[in-house]
């Protein structure tokens, strides 16, 4: 008998920051983490063998539009960094998911973020439509036990 | 006798959303909000006659790294739309500044943000320094009345 | 009796240089010269009542996906900088567009590009689908004397 | 008797296409080429260990401003697609080079392009000096055989 998949609370990846990634000042430019948050998530979901961005049998484009995203920057990330991103599921609720990632680099904790997306279709003449999150994120995915009790909501 | 300049509380631009803000969900990419909220407040900051970075007359180099930012996402914005800006300042401190953004399309509120800085000396060798904010900041700009009570924090 | 709009060879406009467009040498992002180039295009597409992305009342949607671009960059540009923008209608084709492109700051030639697009319906099933101009661009635009004999293609 | 290193004519790398590098044309900006062919130039670089950006002993920052890019868009690249870029050196200068770079995606040319940078002094008082290519690039570059009789430039 087949064991099913465990469930998935976290994902781990590693990006090198590119040049066109900082700014005058000498860094990353803040709203890059956002773009390395959302790398981050899109693979998660490659590796559970699906997209953000899908197009189901019946012509419904499915998509994951954003309610909300922060970051906290504690440290610089420089050109040529290799980041650690860490992505946890923060929430998992009917329609929406929340990740908290944290950044790495050099061992240490750079920054950390949340972003929130709600599962919506993309097509529907009367506008962005919620819908259940569907397989496989619906039963893979799990909130962790590092999410309780954050309080970073 | 010169009546000093009133304090300045609040700050309205508006920009068109480019193709190259947009991604394939076909609506404005959520990392961009950022980069929008950043160029309202270098605007502001010139319409004080300063700049966002300055080589002070001794050498320092003043920058203002972010240590948070933030946006929630209520509708979309789209390519070719005019979006105003309203940038009010929410916690004015001694060495750093909190920014309240809001984003409207056609009268209608699609975004609202956050973001906060520290005034840093960029070019000691020590590293990133906090430093009192400068004039004419410190002078000219004042929390407003919205920024009372939020509990937005 | 009406006078027909005159044909437009060049379009002008100017746009501050951003600091999300500065890179750690201190200077614009070469690949954003792109999107400045690609800016001004939409502008003038504005300007005479139309856009780069439309759909028609058939369904079809029409764009202009590039086919070539290029820049030499003689002067950097800076965070601050007002930059403008000269385009001029360098080759009309009967399904394709070629603009050259001057970018000046403080009156000094900094860089000049060119880009090459072609009109396609988007979303037809078969893939990309060439199709001529259409108005009120094919009546609108032409190319202008500045065009003739440059030997920069 | 230790074997010089061989003289480095060509480089290939390969990178996914993310969310944020798309438009709502569905594909890649075209601007976003740009910036993969100078990452693939970056990594030639970090591969002979050094960089785009450097301080020498002498507290001279050397960079290379580009003076010229190119890009001819064959086919379209979409999110998610695993992006080859093969990095040639097309013209190697006293001070400056000139790399050809082409972009596959399933094993379909999608895209080739060219990049030329002269090497410079970026903190001269007197302004960007160019200066003689340094080591290890120098000895460790060379043209290759695929870069004569092009005719592309």
């Amino acid at each position: 008998m087949a064991t099913p998949d465990a469930p998935v609370t976290e994902f781990r990846t590693t990006r090198r920051v590119e040049f066109a990634d900082t700014d005058l000042g000498g860094i990353v430019h803040f709203a890059r983490f956002f773009v390395f948050m959302e790398s981050a998530e899109h693979e998660l979901m490659r590796s559970l063998g699906t997209s953000v961005h899908v197009t189901a049998e019946d012509g419904r484009v499915i998509g994951w539009p954003r309610v909300a995203a922060r970051c906290e920057y504690l440290a610089p990330l420089r050109f040529g960094d290799v980041v650690e991103i860490v992505l946890r599921v923060a929430r998992k609720g009917d329609r929406s998911m929340t990740y908290d990632a944290e950044f790495f680099a050099g061992g240490r904790l750079c920054a950390r973020g949340r972003m929130s997306s709600v599962c919506c279709v993309l097509n529907d003449p009367r506008g962005l439509r919620p819908i259940p999150i569907p397989e496989p994120l619906a039963s893979r995915l799990a909130e962790g036990p590092a999410a309780a009790g954050t309080g970073r909501g």
